[in-house]
C-alpha cells in the first residue's frame, strides 16, 4: 500500500487562524514542554456513551499500551460527545500535536460527524473513495442483507486522504498525512474494529515515526506475589541507568508486568536485573498468565489438577477454566462452601472442624487430601477463608485464609495469607496465592516459607 | 459542614489572561454550542499510568453514571500525564467550565502537582489545614505506622478552599467554589478513595448546580436476557415523548440497565412502558444484580443451592459468591470437568454420556439431578457446554450449551442455548442464562421457552 507524504495545501481561512491562534496561545503562555516528547501524539474519542457511564473508555489504556510498544507516549487523550463537540478539540490538538488518533463517529447515523468536521477542520471536500465503496458492498453481499442508503456516507474520504481498510465492520478508517498540520487517523468506536486497524493500518506507519532507526525491542516480564514498590524500590534506579532503556510496570491484584523498551543488550541486562532480585516470583516473559503457566506445567508432567474452595467460592476453577485446553489438566473441582460440603464431599473429619473451626491450618490440609482422594488427582489445592463482610474474630480477622496443597507423591504443604480487603478483592487475592503455591510446589519451593 | 461560598479574589496576571484569552477564542471562533448544557462540567484526569496503558482509566464511566444521576452530563474530559502537563489543560478548563472535577496528582511524590499547580494558576498560596493533619496523623497512628515527612505536603490547601475529607487515604481533596471562574473539586486518583468522597463531599455540592428545584428521581430498571436493541426498538420513540424524562441504557453481556431521570409521575409512566414490554425479563429496580435478587429469593423461601459446571468451570459459583451471605443459600458446587468427574461425583450414566455425548439434554439433567441428591439441596442448576476454541462439530457448533434445573419438589428443565462467543464471554454468557433459569423456575416460568 502507498505511504501518502504529499502535502495538504487548501486549508480554510477559519481553520488556519484558529490552529495557530492555538499554537501560538499554548507556546506564549506555557513553557512548551511537550516539545521535550519525541513525538507528540494526542487522541481523541468521541462518544457520548463514553462520557454517560454506559461505556467504558478502553481505548485510551489500549492504544496508549500499543504505542508505548513502539516507543511512543500519548501526550494528551480527550472525550467529548457525539456530533460537532469535536470541532473544537481538533483544532486545539491539530494545533499541538504531530499525530491525532480520533476514535468514533465514522458510522453512518446523523450524530456521526467525525468525518465530516475533520475535512471541514482542513478545508477538504469530501469525495467518494472507490476502494472502499467496494468493500462495503461486498460486506453487505456476504451478509446477504440490503444496504441502506446512509450507509454511503461512510465512503466519503477527504481528498488526498487515504481510505484504511475495515474488514470487521463498515466503516472505513481515514489517514490524513502530516504536512503542515499534524497527521490525523480516524478510526471506528468498537474496539473489535478498531484494534486490528490500528495494528494493520496505522502501527506501520507510526514506527516511522518513532525516530529510531532500528525500531526498538520489547519485552515483557509477569511476576507474582511481589508488589510494584518493590520494584520501584529494588529496580528503578538501576533500570534508569541502562542506556536507551525505557522501562514501565502494570499491576493488578498480586500481579506486575515490568515492560522494557530498547536495544537487545539493554534489555537482556534489564531481564538479569530483574531476575537477580525477583527470580522466585518470575511467572513468564512471553505473556502468559499465571494459570497459563501452571495448566502448562501439569500438562508437561502429565499431572491432573483438582480444587477444594471454601472462600474463593469456584473462582479457582473459573481462573483455570478461562484457559483454552485447561480440560486436559482440570478435571475435578469442589465449591465446599458449607461445612456439611467439606465433610461429605471432601471427607473433613467432623471433630477437626468443631476444635479448629473451618478457617484452620488441619482443615484446609484435609480438604487438599481429601479432593485429591476423591478425584484422583496428581496434586490438589484448597483454600478456606474469611472473605466478609461478617464472620472475623480477634485471633481470625476477616481476611485470613489458609491454603493447602497435596499431592500424590509429597507431603502436604499448608500456609495461611492474610488480605484484609473488600470481598471481590479477596477472593482474587487467595485464588491468586493459591495458583502461585501450586506453581511453588512444583519448582520443589516452599510456599509457606 | 459548612458549605463555602465566598469568592476568591487573588488571581495571578497570567493565569486570569490565559483564563479569558482561552473563553473569547473559544467563544469567538465556535457557536457556543456548550451553553445549551444547563451546567458545563468537564473532568480532567492526571496519571501519567492512564495514558501508558498500565492502567484503565474507569473515572470517566463512573463519574458520568454518577453525574447522569444528578441530571448532570460531562462535555469534556481531559487525561495528561503527571506533572507540570496539568496546567494547561486546567487554565483551557476553567477558560470553558462552570465546575471541573480533577482527579490524581494528590499524593506525596514529586510528580504529585496538581495540588500546586491548581493553587498557582488560582494565584492562591497554600496553607496548612489544621483538620486535614489532624486526620493524617490519626490515619498513620491506627496503622502503627510512622508518617513519612513527604505526607505533609498532601494537607496544603490554597487559601480559602476547603479541604474534603478521605476515610481511605492520606491525601485530603479539595473544594474551590465557583466564583468567578468555574469551582474546582480535586480529588485523589485511587478508585477506593475518589468514589466515597465523591458520593459524599462531590455530589451534594452539586446537586445545588443541577439548577432544578426540585431534583429529579432517578429510577434504574435491570433487565436480563434482552438485548439493548430491542429496548431501542420497542421503547425510545415512547419514552422520548414522555415530557422532562431523561433516559438512557447501559449494556453489559446478557443485562441491560435502564436509567430514568424525571419527576415521579415521568418515572411511574416510564416504568410501566418498560414492564408493559419486559416484564419477564426484570431483575431488580434497586441495582441488586441477577445473583443478589436469586440468592433473596432462595433464602426468603429457606432453599439451599448447588451447582454443576462443566463448561461454564465454576463461574455460576464464583458469581454467587461474589455476595454477602451467599453461604446461607449456597453449599454445594461441583465443577466436573472431565466426564469422570460427571459420572464420579454426580453419577452421570456412563452409557448415557456415550450414547448423547457431554453436551446434550440427558446429560445436563443427570448432572443436575445428581447435583442435588449428592448436595441435599432444594434446588440446583447444571450447564454443559463447547466453550472452545475447538471440540465443535456441525450439530454442536461451539457456542451450545444445555442447562438443566433440578427441583426437590418438581420436574427437571431443560433448556438449551446457543453463544458463539469467544471463550470468556460465553463463560459469561452462560452462567447469565443458567442464573436467569433458575430465577424463572422460581417464578414458575419456563425458561425453555
Amino acid at each position: 500500500m502507498k505511504f501518502i507524504t504529499h502535502s495538504l495545501s487548501v486549508y480554510s481561512v477559519q481553520s488556519v487562524v484558529s490552529i495557530l491562534l492555538s499554537r501560538i496561545i499554548a507556546l506564549a503562555i506555557f513553557p512548551a514542554k511537550h516539545l521535550a516528547w519525541r513525538v507528540h501524539i494526542e487522541i481523541v474519542n468521541t462518544g457520548t456513551e463514553l462520557l454517560l457511564g454506559n461505556t467504558l473508555n478502553t481505548h485510551g489504556a489500549w492504544l496508549g499500551a500499543e504505542l508505548f510498544k513502539l516507543g511512543l507516549r500519548v501526550a494528551r487523550q480527550t472525550c467529548v460527545p457525539d456530533g460537532e463537540a469535536i470541532r473544537e478539540v481538533l483544532v486545539e490538538a491539530l494545533g499541538r500535536a504531530d499525530v491525532v488518533l480520533v476514535t468514533g463517529g465514522l458510522g453512518p447515523t446523523s450524530d456521526d460527524l467525525t468525518r465530516e468536521i475533520t475535512a471541514e477542520v482542513l478545508g477538504l471536500d469530501l469525495v467518494q473513495d472507490a476502494a472502499a465503496l467496494a468493500s462495503l458492498e461486498a460486506f453487505f453481499a456476504i451478509r446477504e442483507r440490503p444496504m441502506a442508503s446512509d450507509n454511503l456516507k461512510q465512503v466519503l474520504i477527504p481528498r488526498g486522504a487515504l481510505a484504511l481498510p475495515n474488514p470487521n465492520g463498515t466503516a472505513p478508517g481515514v489517514y490524513v498525512a502530516g504536512r503542515p498540520q499534524g497527521a490525523i487517523f480516524l478510526l471506528p468506536g468498537p474496539p473489535r474494529e478498531l484494534q486490528p486497524m490500528f495494528l494493520a493500518e496505522v502501527a506501520p506507519r507510526l514506527r516511522s515515526l518513532s525516530g529510531v532507526a532500528v525500531p526498538p525491542e520489547l519485552l515483557e516480564l509477569k511476576f507474582t506475589g511481589v508488589g510494584e514498590s518493590d520494584f520501584h524500590q529494588a529496580l528503578d534506579a538501576h533500570l534508569a541507568g541502562i542506556p536507551g532503556l525505557e522501562f514501565g510496570y502494570c499491576a493488578r491484584l498480586g500481579e506486575v508486568d515490568l515492560r522494557l523498551i530498547g536495544s537487545a543488550a539493554a534489555l537482556q541486562q534489564a531481564r538479569a536485573l530483574a531476575m537477580q532480585h525477583f527470580a522466585p516470583q518470575f511467572v513468564s516473559d512471553d505473556g502468559s498468565s499465571l494459570e497459563q503457566t501452571l495448566l502448562r506445567s501439569l500438562s508437561q508432567r502429565g499431572w491432573t489438577l483438582a480444587t477444594a474452595e471454601s472462600c474463593s467460592g469456584g473462582l479457582i476453577a473459573s481462573r483455570l477454566t478461562d484457559v483454552a485446553g485447561a480440560s486436559a489438566v482440570f478435571t475435578h473441582g469442589f465449591v465446599t462452601y458449607s461445612n456439611a460440603a467439606k465433610k461429605e464431599l471432601l471427607g473433613v473429619a467432623a471433630d477437626i472442624l468443631d476444635t479448629h473451626g473451618a478457617v484452620s491450618e488441619p482443615v484446609a490440609r484435609q480438604m487438599a487430601e481429601g479432593a485429591l482422594t476423591a478425584s484422583g488427582a496428581d496434586i490438589a489445592v484448597a483454600v478456606t477463608g474469611i472473605a466478609g463482610p461478617s464472620g472475623g474474630s480477634p485471633d481470625k480477622p476477616l481476611g485470613t485464609a489458609w491454603i493447602a496443597v497435596a499431592q500424590r507423591h509429597g507431603a502436604t504443604r499448608a500456609w495461611r495469607v492474610f488480605q484484609p480487603r473488600n470481598r471481590l478483592d479477596f477472593k482474587q487475592g487467595v485464588s491468586q496465592a493459591a495458583l502461585d503455591g501450586l506453581r511453588q510446589c512444583l519448582l520443589d519451593r516452599r510456599p509457606e516459607d
